[in-house]
């Protein structure tokens, strides 16, 4: 079915410039949940717990710093990073029950 | 106060990673909303609606596609976009308001 409106070439344009920056987010996301998974081992490996709260205010406060620099909205970029430790922080615990399944 | 374990130096190399890969994200995060900030506008000034239910639909197939090709977790790829659209969305409806108020 056609669109009830027609898009103007701007938006077609505005449209190419953010596919092309999603493709850019998943694959720096991919590649850092990567680094995030290998923390989960590393953490049950050395049975260190799944979150660390200074490391997470230090990285709100970078995000925060990062975005005010960039014109991104800092709440929003709070919202973001809180959604990615999140997903971290569980798959580090998710490995760490595992480890001790394995151990027990 | 020192953390109650050492951190070992596999650990701190991973975080330099992620810290790289955050400020990448930022990057691109801002570049994004730059993008979709001038598409609110251009919604506006077009009359219109803020939602385009096609293209979501679209940027969620494509997003979970780019997920497995890089192997990032789809779910969470999906979760992340939903999330930008959310925001993109809430400034396209108030740019619409503020239009709506200029030409009342």
């Amino acid at each position: 079915m056609e669109p009830l409106y027609e898009i103007p070439n701007e938006l077609k344009r505005l449209r190419a410039s953010i596919d092309n920056c999603d493709a850019a987010l998943v694959h720096i996301l991919a590649e850092r949940f990567r680094c995030t998974d290998a923390v989960s081992f590393l953490k049950a490996d050395h049975h260190m717990p799944a979150s660390d709260f200074k490391r997470e205010k230090e990285q709100i406060v970078r995000w925060r710093c990062l975005a005010e620099e960039s014109g991104l909205n800092p709440d929003l970029a709070e919202a973001f990073l809180k959604l990615l430790i999140q997903y971290a922080t569980r798959h580090h615990e998710e490995v760490a029950a595992q480890a001790v399944i394995r151990n027990s």
